[in-house]
C-alpha cells in the first residue's frame, strides 16, 4: 500500500501518554482553582465568523489568523478567548447575571513563525469578571490571589506577581504633554527587561521626546522600594493630572486588598515598568514571573479593561481578567526540568489472569472499579513475563495475579511494582482495596 | 461606534453557563469511566496536514472537511478522532506499550448541511484498544461493559447494546456468491430500521440479487430469540463458509464474556441487522439504543478493525473501539427533557459583606476555599437586595452575610437559599464547613 509518513505539524504539541497525564494534572489544578473561586465554565466554538471575530480589526494578531472559506462563509479560528467572550456576553447579555464570572480553558490558534517553544495551537486558561456598567476595583485584587493559589498548587514559592496601573502611566504622559505618544512610549517601556535601560532611552529619543522628559520618565519607572514606598513616592512626584491621581488611588486599593486576599508581600510587588504591550488595558495590569526563571517571560498576565464588548453592543461592560498560556508554560517547565512525569499510567491496578477461565479475574476487575479503583485487566494470551513487562513499562503501581492455585485457595497475589513486595490477600475486592489504600 | 452583530455560527453549540455545567458533568462522567477502566489520555491537534489526515481518501466524509491553506501548507480540521489516533500510533509506535488503551475526548469538525440537532463542531468521546500484531477477542467484550457503566451512570436503565459480527454477514454473502456485493448489501441492511423490510427487499433487488438469495438474506437477518438462541440458529443454517463460522465463534465468545463483565442480558443483545455503514469494521460491531427513544439513533457505536494504521505503517495494528457523539447526545437528551439543569452555579457559597472594611469577609472566603468549599465573595457595592437577587438568580445554595453586628459578635448568618432557613454560626471557617456539609 502507498503509505503517507505519519507526522504532526510544527508548532502543534502532541504528547506521549505519560506527558499527557502530567499536562492534564496541571490543567486540572488550574481548573479546580478557578472553580474554587466560584467561576462559571464556558466553552465557545473554535470557529467563528470572520466578521464577528475580527470586528476589532488590525494589528499583529490578524496576520497570524487561520482564516478560510467554507462555501460562501468567511471563517476564522479563534486566536484568544477574550474576543469570543465579548461576543458571548453581548449576545447573551439578558441571560447572564452580573458580575459575570467565567473561566474558559481551550485551544486557540496563531500562525506564528514556528520556533522552539512557540506554538500555533495552544491552550489558554482564562478567567474574567465582567461588570454591567461598573465593576468595583476590589475585583482587581482578587485575581492576584487566584494566580498565587495556582502557582503555589503547582509547587512554586519563588514567584512574583507584578502589578501596575495604566492610568498612572497615562497620567504621567499627559502631564508631560506626551499624551499622543502614550502608546508608543508604553511599548518601549514594556521592553526594558528585554533591551535594557540605555536602549529604552534611545528609543524614547527616537520618538521625539526631549531629554528632560525622558529623564522624568526614567526617574518615574525606576522608583524603588517596597510596594507601599513606591506608592508614596508616586504621590510625591509633582505631576498634575487627575488620571494620574486616580491611578495611584486604584493601585493603592488593589495593593491593600491583595494582602487581605492572603497574598504575602514576598509574592507580589508594584512594578511601574509593567505596561502590557496591548492597547486594550485601561487600569490595573498584571504579569507574573518565576524569579529563578525570568527568561520564560510572564507566566500569567492580564488586567482591567474599560469596555469588553464595544464592538458588539452599546452596553458598557468593564472587566478584569487573567490568562495562562498553558501549552508554552508546560513546554518551558518541562524543558527546565521543573516538572517531572511521575505517573505513567491511569490504571492503579493491573489484573493478570493466569488461567483460561476468566470469570473470577473479570469479576474482580468489575468489583474494584465499582469501588473506585482504576483497574485494567490484561486480556491477551501472552506469557507471564510479557504481561509483567507491560505493567513495568506502564509503571502500573500494583499487579494482582490470579491463577488456578489462587482461585482454589480463594486468594490473590498483590505485587507492589515499585518495591517488588508481594503478598497474598483474600480474593475479595473490599479486602484488596484496604491493602491498596495502605 | 460601528457595531457588528454578535452571533455564533449555525451548527456550533454554545451553551449558557448552567447548561454548560450540566454538559461538563456528563463529559466528566464519561471521562471518569474511561479512566476507571485504565485508559490513557490523549490530546492530538485539531489541525493536521491534509496529506496525512486524508491519506485514506474518498467517501462522504471528505466533502464535509474543513480544508484550507495557510501559506503554502494544505491543512484540514480533524473530522474524527480515529484518523489522528492512527497517525499517532504509527508515529509513536516505538514509545507505546501494547495493547495501547487510549481515550480521547475532543472536538471534531464536519461541514454537514445544517439542520436541527446536527452539529458541525461536536465532541467525540472515544476509546480504542490497539494490539501489536494481534488483539484477543475478549477485548471486544470489555467495551460493552464500559458503554453499560456510562449509561447507567447517566441515569438510564432501559438501553440496549446491540452486537453483531461483520464476519458472519460477510461469510453469508460469500456463500451466496454475493461477496463483491457485500458492502452495498450491508449498506442496505443497515437501513432496515429507517426504511423498513419491504424497502430493503426492493433495494436488494435493485442491486441485482435474485429472489432466492434475498429470501436467505432476509431469513438470516430476521433470526429471532435470545442472544444464545440466535447464535444457535446461525450455526444451524446451511452456510458453507469459513469466515461465517469464525464470525459465529467470535460472536459467541464476545457474548459469553460480556456477561462476565457484568452486563445483564436486559442491556445487550445479538442483533444481526447491525452492520455499521462503514467499510472500516471487520469483526464485532456495536450500536447502543435508548429503547424509549430509538429515534435518537445509536448513542454509542463502534467495533473491531483489522488494521488501524495501514496508511501510515507496515505494522499490523488490530483494534477495537467505541465512540460517543456527546454534543448531539446532549442536545437530544436536553430536547427530550431526559436531563435537567440542577446546578446553576459553581460556587457553593456566596459571602455577602455588609460593611466597608472587607478584611473579615475576605479572610473567611480564603479559609473556606482552603477547606475545599467553592466560594464567591460579592465584591461590588450594591444594595443588599441586589446582592441577594444575584445569589437567587445564580441559585447559589448558601449565602453568608457578614455585617458590623456579626463581626462584633463573632458570628455570621448562613442562609439556605432553597429552604430560606437562616441560622447564626460562629465566624470560623471550620464550624461553617461543618454546617454546610450537613
Amino acid at each position: 500500500m502507498n503509505q503517507t509518513e505519519p507526522r504532526t505539524l510544527a508548532g502543534f504539541m502532541e504528547l506521549l501518554p505519560s506527558e499527557q497525564i502530567l499536562f492534564n494534572q496541571i490543567k486540572a489544578k488550574i481548573e479546580n482553582t478557578y472553580q474554587r473561586f466560584g467561576f462559571l465554565p464556558l466553552d465557545t466554538p473554535i470557529i467563528e465568523l470572520s466578521e464577528v471575530l475580527l470586528a476589532k480589526a488590525g494589528g499583529e494578531t490578524e496576520k497570524q489568523i487561520y482564516r478560510f472559506s467554507k462555501g460562501e462563509t468567511d471563517l476564522s479560528l479563534r486566536f484568544d478567548l477574550t474576543v469570543p467572550l465579548s461576543k458571548y456576553v453581548a449576545k447573551n447579555y439578558g441571560n447572564l447575571s452580573f458580575p459575570f464570572r467565567r473561566y474558559q480553558i481551550g485551544k486557540v490558534y496563531r500562525g506564528e513563525k514556528t520556533q522552539k517553544g512557540r506554538f500555533r495551537e495552544f491552550y489558554q486558561c482564562d478567567i474574567d469578571v465582567i461588570g454591567d456598567g461598573e465593576l468595583d476595583i476590589i475585583n482587581d485584587a482578587e485575581l492576584p490571589s487566584i494566580i498565587y493559589t495556582i502557582f503555589k498548587e503547582l509547587g512554586f514559592d519563588n514567584f512574583t506577581i507584578c502589578i501596575n496601573n495604566r492610568k498612572i502611566l497615562n497620567g504621567l504622559f499627559e502631564s508631560l504633554g506626551q499624551k499622543e505618544n502614550a502608546t508608543p512610549i508604553l511599548r518601549v517601556i514594556d521592553k526594558i527587561d528585554k533591551i535594557g535601560r540605555e536602549a529604552v532611552i534611545e528609543e524614547l529619543a527616537k520618538l521625539g521626546i526631549q531629554k528632560t522628559e525622558i529623564k522624568t520618565i526614567m526617574d518615574f519607572i525606576e522608583i524603588d522600594g517596597t510596594s507601599n514606598e513606591k506608592i508614596e513616592q508616586l504621590k510625591k512626584l509633582d505631576i498634575n493630572s487627575e488620571i494620574y491621581a486616580k491611578g495611584i488611588e486604584e493601585l493603592k486599593e488593589v495593593v491593600n486588598h491583595i494582602r487581605l486576599f492572603g497574598v504575602p508581600d514576598t509574592n507580589f510587588k508594584v512594578d511601574l515598568t509593567i505596561a502590557r504591550g496591548l492597547d486594550y488595558y485601561t487600569g490595573t495590569v498584571y504579569e507574573t514571573f518565576l524569579n529563578d526563571y525570568r527568561e520564560i517571560g510572564s507566566v500569567c498576565s492580564g488586567g482591567r479593561y474599560e469596555n469588553l464588548a464595544e464592538y458588539y453592543t452599546d452596553k458598557t461592560l468593564p472587566g478584569v481578567g487573567i490568562s495562562i498560556g498553558l501549552t508554552r508554560l508546560f513546554y518551558k517547565l518541562n524543558e527546565l526540568n521543573l516538572i517531572q512525569v511521575k505517573q505513567h499510567s491511569i490504571a492503579e491496578v493491573l489484573i493478570i489472569p493466569m488461567l483460561e477461565e476468566l470469570e473470577k479475574p473479570i469479576a474482580l476487575a468489575t468489583d474494584l472499579r465499582k469501588l473506585g479503583i482504576k483497574t485494567e485487566i490484561y486480556l491477551n494470551s501472552k506469557k507471564l513475563k510479557a504481561k509483567f513487562k507491560y505493567a513495568d513499562k506502564l509503571k502500573i503501581p500494583y499487579v494482582i495475579v490470579i491463577g488456578e492455585d489462587e482461585i482454589d485457595n480463594h486468594v490473590v497475589t498483590i505485587k507492589n511494582m515499585e518495591t517488588g513486595e508481594e503478598r497474598k490477600v483474600d480474593l475479595e475486592a473490599n479486602k484488596i482495596v484496604e491493602i491498596l489504600k495502605k
